[in-house]
């Protein structure tokens, strides 16, 4: 109940702003708008005709509109279409406003030259900034930084503290750590501004800073970053180059986006869909995103074709032979799957670094054999009693045993010595393992079949 | 360089604090273990046996002992028995100490008898606060909650604010937000600290604070809260109940945890591995989590395997029929494991909300027939040059084209349909759904070989 009426209401507002852009009343325009928090108007703002856009930049001033850009979450291509129809100056005025590291975000999506022209008219102090963040490469604790952090000296009160702190809040993309450096800049210690209020006036910062504070290199990868700030719950963690300086900070509220896009990603990949979160707008351009994937798996798939072909001797002596073949494949497929995705969640997490890898592998294949005699046995039985042939039975519970361990094995090796050789594993996806795994349970099964098929009924 | 340096720093620290506890040097162990961040201290007494455990019990205070406690991410089994470990009294100071939330977490995975023998002996205060934290469903946003927040009232100037705030600011989990609640506690508005610092001392309250406050209800699940908290980029958020009295905050380090916790459950899921990320002790543990999907698939393998002993008749005429069996299952699987993860993906992002259902299944449909008829043509042209059986070319590739159109739609359509009946979509697995496409791609296959049989050469 509650939820529709929220909605009904959301919907009359929205009704409302429209009508007000229709009809260019700028004051009940603004009066309803600056009351929304900057994600709704940004939401609001993408749903709207060029048209009515253009009213909108009319209506806000730069900074306003720049609260707005930072939410919006839109298809990044967008961005330099929506500059192109500002204004320029606006535009430039717009971007010196953001926080830098969102306009890096934004500039990062246009080409070359439009960087350059927008820098050359923004604000000089603002295009300094950008100009630096815009150095570090994409991924890296650099490129998600932010310079607008405060900044104090150790020999200094509280007092003197809160007074730059009241000064700079304004600017600053989060107030609630500040960061002690020394007079070259180096970062000498940290002070959360609850224990900044709680001290008292005249107390020195050394005295209640801490000194040891957990940073990250600006070269450091953004995953690394993000699981430092869960672990040590960190609201802001401080970035240093190779000789301790103070470079910027990374706030938590661009963690979350990280979390959120690394998460997305390798799910992405164990499904082998890339970039599965930039909305497809339509069948074509999700059918052009699956296929490269699935183009490979076919050519392998027809490698695989090509050798159960050599053992098509073996199929017309007996033709229940392929009555069991995707049972089996499908088996090793299954279980290459849970052990890809055991061994590349373990490495993104982390949680692999402390395990040796020799031990990991060795517990793979413990674990691959047990589930393969489990089910080996099973099979046996099944078979024996539907089929009335016990070699038979025998013979494809072996192939199961057999199997099962080599494709566990295959399932936690692959991505292994893909991270040993720096290729990301999650690239070897669920349909890749699985087709691996096909190929591998064939030559298994049908080698055995060829060997034993003196044995058959 | 620097990365050995500091491993070297922190083995070098860690055998200092061993050496300190096995001779008890309390001085010495206090000294540097009183430096570190409690993360790094719940690491550290995370390695310790029990005879050391009991020693950092005698040298930390119960205060101290919480704040390690808060940020130990052990399996929650063994939070019972480090509780059994302490002295009855001291386990109780320290969950009084703790912030709710967290003691709430301990709580949870104790008996019944053990939590009400901590509630009876805890601070009462404490005591009554974790009760009723202890009521909510798992999974919502009362369960992770907490009721340490600071709330002020709005007719008070910015100065009274600030004085209540130094006072609250130890207790509170936060203390980056006020909120501002009436006399019945009704939450009437919010207030950042940022504006709280930057506003002159004698402004009142309900001039500055915002009154249209973006809050969630108790019963509201954890997913949903977290995608609010990361489309607003808050770091707190109040939780209220029906007729809108404020009930709790929900911090973002908390809601950090839930989307990791979420995103995992997806992605283990995606692969067929139930509590991927509960660590296995060894092989044992990690065969008995895998085998009873595997369990499942066999047997749905078998339904697979008897209904292609249906075809033996049409398989003894042309065994060279079993040969692509294998390319039509396998490719068959993959597309439909990426329909599946495009359709929960989007469930789980709320992506999907928004776009109707027969949009969605329209637009896979056409997608599935897209890329069914890619690779059909592929796959007719080079089994066509291989074989040199133009007949056969055409019956694998039009097989391929209606396998990949009715896999696409069922990958999509699975877990559309589980998530309209409330269950998980997540469930309907990669491996599920690849059987679930086996079984589909055989029918088609060999009805279609069976009806067509006479033209093969």
């Amino acid at each position: 109940m509650a939820e529709q009426h929220e909605k009904l209401d959301k919907q009359i507002k929205e009704k409302m702003l429209i009508d007000a852009l229709e009809n260019g009343k700028i004051d009940s325009f603004r009066d309803e708008f600056m009351e929304m928090h900057p994600y709704d108007q940004a939401k609001f703002f993408g749903q709207l005709e060029e048209e009515l856009r253009a009213k909108v930049y009319h209506y806000l001033s730069p900074e306003e509109m720049a609260a707005l850009f930072e939410n919006l979450k839109s298809e990044e291509e967008e961005y330099g279409d929506l500059l192109s129809e500002m204004n320029p100056a606006y535009a430039a005025d717009m971007l010196s406003e953001m926080y830098a590291d969102d306009a890096v975000d934004v500039l990062n999506e246009l080409d070359k030259e439009q960087v350059v022209s927008y820098l050359t008219i923004m604000d000089k102090e603002a295009a300094a900034e950008i100009k630096e963040l815009l150095h570090y490469e994409e991924y890296t604790a650099g490129s998600i930084m932010t310079t607008e952090y405060v900044a104090i000296a150790a020999n200094q009160t509280v007092r003197s503290a809160m007074y730059i702190l009241k000064n700079e809040a304004p600017e600053a993309e989060i107030i609630y750590y500040l960061f002690v450096v020394n007079d070259e800049k180096k970062l000498v210690g940290v002070i959360s501004l609850r224990d900044l209020i709680v001290a008292d006036d005249d107390t020195m910062i050394h005295e209640i800073m801490s000194e040891r504070v957990v940073s990250v290199s600006v070269s450091e990868d953004q995953e690394e970053v993000a699981r430092k700030m869960r672990d040590y719950d960190f609201l802001a963690m401080p970035v240093i180059d190779f000789q301790n300086h103070l470079m910027g900070i990374i706030t938590i509220d661009d963690i979350v986006d990280v979390m959120q896009e690394e998460a997305s990603e390798d799910y992405s990949k164990l499904a082998g869909v890339p970039d599965m979160d930039h909305g497809d707008k339509g069948a074509l351009s999700a059918a052009k995103k699956r296929l490269p994937w699935l183009v490979i798996l076919l050519f392998l798939g027809m490698f695989t074709a090509s050798l159960i072909g050599r053992f098509e001797e073996t199929l017309n002596q007996k033709a229940i032979l392929a009555v069991f073949m995707p049972l089996i494949a499908g088996m090793a497929g299954n279980t290459g799957t849970q052990a890809l995705a055991v061994v590349v969640r373990g490495i993104a997490t982390g949680d692999l670094k402390t395990e040796s890898k020799w031990k990991l592998i060795a517990k793979e294949g413990s674990t691959g054999l047990l589930i393969g005699l489990s089910c080996g046995v099973l099979v046996t039985l099944v078979v024996y009693f539907w089929q009335d042939d016990f070699y038979l039975g025998l013979l494809v519970g072996a192939a199961i045993i057999a199997t099962l361990f080599v494709a566990t094995l295959a399932g936690s090796l692959i991505p292994l010595l893909m991270h040993k050789m720096n290729i990301d594993p999650a690239v070897a996806s669920g349909p890749f393992i699985t087709t691996i795994n096909d190929i591998i349970s064939v030559l298994i099964y049908f080698g055995m079949a060829t060997l034993f098929i003196s044995y058959l009924k």
